[in-house]
């Protein structure tokens, strides 16, 4: 077996970021803007009764700051779902009011660094970080990540146990989260422009400050870690999606 | 305890960046420009009247050259409060005559690098510095940095005790500024793209580039510091507004 | 002969990745619409002839995230015709409503690290390697790639013996996915921003993962390796065009 | 005194780049265009009084390239008077048919590696170097500069003394052009993305190439600069901007 | 006299690349296309007698890919004549219906590496290489390149004998491309992004990849070289600009 070793993959993962044009959307009349709502939130609808069946999940997020206004985070079985899924919204009315911020594709990865001698895929634990229902949390945060390739800090030219080693004590500070933040690591490699995604969700925002300042300071992150753009968000409920949008 | 050790978050802060589209703004009436300018107004009294009350502050400056036309600093107890101000703004009349030009997203931040065995909670000038009441100086300057992780120059691979001593050095040129420029700085690891953002607030614009210049030689900013954009700009009384935005 | 050696170069590739705007064209009306797919299927027809022909091929896939919603990947033997293709894609009533999110140019290229003594063009699976058939699997992955020259990592400095080696094992990974990964490397030196364009076909999405996260510990790779942005796709059979452009 | 040292400062200074939107700017009629140009100029007119009341300078050029179609190049005591400036020509009628293509914010500098023991204040060479009257050569050149902060070649941790020694050689070359470039060195720590402007004019647009092209060799240059964009660009005489913009 | 010697320079140079936006060009009457075209024409035509009369050459390119869909190609003796060229053709009506995509600044330059001893401008073949009447071959390849300054690969630092005979050996590929490549390299050190162009011209498009591919094995390339964009396009000539923009 090679030294990439294997990783465990669940369900695809659509992070899809959205910006309202304010000034266009408050140019259609009252009934019009309710008529689009509603068939958006029927489309969250369809997303509930696919979580319900445990055939995937969703979250809404509102985005702090000019990056996006907010964010829809869906997991399928497929590809294809997750391509359907987004023009399905592409073609709905409210996304005439909105514009692509940013988007990121990959699938929910449990590492490979785990103790060997195991079935996985027997272990109730892992199937429900493999296939989890997103939490609704008060924040989320998300961040695309690579392992760095660069001179004498090259992640992937280390022998596997020292990347083992690293990972263990890594993995150390996230159980120090444990019940304050909650962790979905997703492997983007053949399907996006960084090697994870990361989305951390929790109750107290500065959770997440405190989650990734520390863990900066680990070697997995101080050496080896390249960080992509962060967005940090708020719980976008369905019932308060009409306010949301009222204009 | 870990290496990170602990910071001291104080009030959540929004930078918020915007363009004004003149073309369009001229094609108004006078008298719709003039509701939208005192629409506008309403907003930052409501944000007067928080201040006044302690319960956040906020600032507002127009920005030299192109890179902006104006500048909201905005500070709240809660991410939420700073995502509703943001859609507020978002759905006022003057915002459809504004382009979103940039943002970032932090949190008033003191530094773990100070002297031990006090509890800095039970400190006035440090819940002064937590939640402080933004001066309105001539001048601002904004920029967001990062601490270098780079071969041999990697800040986060430094003993903490080497890590304190810099920073010690380093605070001291700041203070040799005391009294001439007022620093802000704001921690946004896991909030937005880099892990700090600071905020320089003088009344003789030119303290900024000599504090800055000055910092550059000092072995934090020398072999550690990664810069962001910079922003400067000029204090926007409230009163200015509709002469700045007379057409 | 010099260090660089020869390549074999094949058919002249063209990846056009464009983007719907679901907006205008569901301004138009149906008929329109109908028009304007029919018009689209037909060019797709004319490069169907030219399939059958073998001279040239073509494959149309969606792209899941923002960065595109569908790719048109087209193989001529001059570049002339690939920039006709183009020109009178551009012309045509769709493309009023498509805009062009991303476009890469190469040539079908097989490595110059083959063992000697063989005439490469009297060898059958050369030649259907130079001149493919482009299949129709369910997914598609493309991404740009150079080979490193930063400081010891220069890989243009090495001695060929050593790039035949590294390349040799390179590509027994890439042969351990026989019958599950279809690989077309392109060579892109002097015509586009990388020095190669790769584009994976598989059934199964996930081994794209696995190929490029197994060839990511490979020392070409992980020493030697810059990789630009990465797509994703899914098949889009004529058939489904409709289906695909409804509103 | 601090390895920073003292820096001399002057005028504020704000490049401003700008392109024009041919395709409206014809849609007027010539009686709006003569008017908007008519405005303009007189705007200009009121720079013309302010310089030569010595109260500030400024300078047009075209810009040759798609980067920009004319620069502004404003010098003021205060950065409200640039804001001002700036804001002024926004509301103007040209400003509707213009794009902002690039900003620069910077101060006049002169550097602090002079010979001590003089008052520079005193010194009417320096003065004049200060607060200059732009000339109105043939040419212009503009670009920003960093000073290198990396690895072994760390401008910031290097002695005074050796910065002293490299930066007089430097001169020396700049020195040797003197009566064909004129160098006008604007320093933008904190104000804007790079560390320094440097504004270069000459009759004869070869000696930019040959005086930058030269100092690429110098120590300064080739170990330690880092160039961001550069602007070339020819004199805009007042009486030929109707005819710069007659359509 | 310095390291960094003299060059030969003859004729300024500007690269434009455009864009054609064929939705609104099709928007046009037949009519007013023609005339459109008609236009851009006679343009061609004045630099054909400019052509003629041997001061100045031109060439027109179309671009493969969605970086540009034509590129313009202008040599003049002055930089205000390529500032007026491109003024005029801002100001023709085709312009209204182009984007600017990209543009480059340099002019026609001979490397100082020559041997000593000898007037150049006293020698027909340099003087034809600074004057070039631009070749109609079928293909064009353009990029910038930089020379590295980057730790140990800092090709400034280096001695002018050691500079010399890299540039020799380099040179020495290119004579073995003598027939197939016809090279046009111009400096842009101080008037654009890039310290240098490259324009080659071929008849068979692929040896732009074998000859720079070759190259990048060569000392200079592989350890000094930073390349830019690459643009690569098909001979438009313009009998064949009519049937181009026909729709």
């Amino acid at each position: 077996m090679s030294e990439a070793a294997q990783t465990l993959d669940g369900w695809y993962c659509l992070h899809d970021f959205r910006t309202v044009d304010w000034t266009t959307w408050k140019m259609l009349s009252s009934d019009e803007r309710q008529s689009a709502i509603h068939e958006f939130l029927s489309l969250v609808e369809k997303w509930n009764h696919t979580q319900e069946r445990n055939e995937g999940s969703h979250a809404l997020y509102t985005i702090v700051g000019q990056k996006a206004d907010f964010m829809m985070m869906i997991l399928r079985p497929t590809m294809q779902e997750l391509n359907e899924i987004e023009t399905e919204f592409n073609k709905t009315k409210l996304a005439e009011f909105t514009i692509p911020a940013h988007s990121y594709v990959s699938v929910v990865e449990l590492s490979n660094y785990l103790p060997a001698g195991e079935d996985p895929y027997q272990n109730p634990q892992i199937l429900a970080r493999l296939y989890p229902k997103l939490p609704k949390t008060a924040h989320v945060c998300f961040y695309p990540m690579d392992k760095r390739r660069q001179g004498n800090d090259n992640w992937y030219m280390l022998p596997m146990e020292d990347r083992r080693n690293m990972m263990r004590s890594h993995g150390m500070i996230g159980r120090t989260y444990a019940g304050k933040v909650k962790q979905i690591i997703t492997g983007s490699v053949g399907f996006d422009d960084y090697e994870w995604g990361v989305t951390l969700f929790a109750e107290d925002v500065l959770q997440f400050k405190k989650l990734v300042y520390e863990m900066r300071f680990d070697e997995v992150s101080a050496r080896f870690g390249e960080f992509g753009a962060f967005f940090v968000g708020n719980l976008l409920e369905e019932e308060r999606v009409p306010r949301f949008l009222h204009v």
